[in-house]
């Protein structure tokens, strides 16, 4: 896959679809010729990709023929559906949705932690969760350096995970509360204006949602840790974009902030913003649109042994979803 | 001191000082003369008490001649300078900042946890900072019975903790990103519209803040569990009132999500809203304007043995603040 490739954006009207789309871009991505699929609902809608205009189109049983890449962001049951179509008529697809992720058939990857992984697809190639990718970027460097044991991971995921409707939900929600008018809750079970949701997901008859058991399941899959202890909630808080994250990780040896400083501006994707005296600390409103994940408030637990503790924040539309989705891609075609 | 009782409010002007005399009026606190204090700012501002207005003085020398109860809300380089003065006139002052907490020879009390502590006063209570508060009241009736060994705690505060500033500047700030506009930031280092600030407090050397710190070491006097482990962030987050919090907790024996339930739902102070399959768990919209500390999402923690894992919010200017000083007083007065 040497020369430039047939790219398809499945979920093109999207978020996250039109956000590989820039990411393609941006990132000088060699296509050939981009193909554009939605549902039947977005079919005809026109969108740019290299200033030309697309037209988008129903996806169908012959969208993947001649593709050698299918970008899919469309929901588990699309994903479901047609990932096995894409991959049959030759492609490989890189599916964003949690639809294959804890399948033992298809690699879940990312790039900085387990690129190998990826060559080992059957056609399908699952990207991970947003808050779980920002999560283990951080923490890959300092557990090859100090053997990670135990995470305590806490969130604070913006509404743009949600997709567009609930942009707009926290938008026209917000001007509601502060003009005193009605709010209406559409995309949530609650309103999310100036409010907290501690709910992302479905709940099992335990009472842990499906983003928490992500967090579990996933980690442990990407870094090869199937014992890996993961402690977490999964909240959702009023931000446009980008996920915050609390985490106290803990290590088989010791390791100082310091020296999680210095081996964390040395790793690759991941930039370190941690003079909190100077009030600079990882923020949502800095890390909009940006590639990296931003690491501060680097320091000893106070409550565990052989453990750090830090304060994350990543665009999870970018590298918690789009970017890493395209990382992959970069990867099958060097 | 069984009679009515002269009450002095100092900082009536403030959020917390008008929320105190409003849960005096609420809790129907025996007052036989209200004295209201402030800063020489503030001096002859109306303020409402029982119907009445009062007229605010600045706060002098004689203040406090002849008041039996001083409650302090008005920060800590105010309350260094006149809870003695208070103290040496024969009020006991009830103080709501930081100044003395930590004192050896000033108890630190939470009610439903250590009422005792409160008869030990030398002329000075201290009320704990609202984010330990919360989590305590939650924590204290399982630690009895199964013996707190470690908590972790991530704390989502709103900014109504700041003070009116801090309301103005969220609500400004929100409708100038709304607008498209320019914001101000001039309350906190950076905006809190739709942003995350993991910064509450000044920083220590080791890049601890002053809040953090705040959880670690009240959360052990007000136990009496000196060697209590506490690991923690303290993060401020775009919602104007009631604090959430993230909290895994680690206990000496087993206990079990229903056995937890069981023992919060009678316990003073608390109210279990734990049905998230039907999308009820706390939230700050309705924990607003409330007493209790709300718990839900109580269940097995799924990275730490012997653990639970909850969620707790609760009206920081409330329980979190004037609510308890007021409770204070009521046992002073028993």
């Amino acid at each position: 896959m040497k020369n430039a490739k047939r790219v398809a954006v499945l979920g093109a009207t999207g978020l996250v679809g039109r956000e590989m789309l820039k990411t393609l871009e941006q990132r000088d991505f060699p296509v050939s010729e981009i193909v554009l699929l939605a549902s039947p609902r977005s079919e005809g809608k026109i969108v740019k990709f290299r200033g030309e205009d697309v037209k988008v189109s129903a996806v169908n049983e012959s969208s993947f023929n001649n593709v050698d890449i299918a970008l899919f962001s469309a929901g588990s049951k699309t994903s479901m559906m047609w990932a096995p179509v894409a991959a049959q008529a030759g492609a490989v697809v890189i599916d964003n949705s949690s639809a294959w992720r804890m399948d033992n058939e298809v690699p879940l990857v990312v790039p900085e932690i387990n690129p190998d992984d990826a060559f080992k697809n059957k056609g399908i190639i699952a990207n991970p969760n947003c808050a779980t990718i920002q999560a283990l970027v951080a923490l890959w460097p300092l557990h090859k350096a100090a053997g990670l044991v135990y995470m305590n991971i806490s969130t604070y995921q913006s509404v743009s995970g949600t997709g567009i409707a609930a942009i707009d939900a926290l938008s026209s929600g917000s001007r509601a509360v502060l003009d005193g008018s009605e709010v209406k809750d559409e995309v949530y079970p609650h309103r999310i204006a100036f409010n907290l949701l501690p709910h992302i997901g479905a709940f099992d008859e335990n009472g842990i949602s499906e983003e928490e058991w992500k967090m579990v399941n996933e980690s442990r899959k990407i870094m090869h840790l199937p014992n890996l202890r993961v402690s977490g909630i999964t909240v959702r808080v009023p931000v446009f974009r980008c996920h915050g994250e609390s985490i106290t990780a803990q290590f088989d040896g010791s390791i100082s902030p310091e020296r999680a400083r210095e081996i964390l501006s040395a790793a690759n994707g991941v930039v370190v913003c941690d003079d909190p005296s100077g009030s600079a600390y990882p923020m949502p409103i800095d890390a909009s649109g940006k590639d990296a994940v931003y690491v501060g408030r680097i320091r000893m637990d106070t409550g565990l042994d052989n453990a750090l503790a830090m304060w994350v924040v990543s665009d999870n539309l970018r590298k918690g979803a789009a970017l890493n989705a395209v990382q992959i891609a970069e990867l099958l075609i060097r």
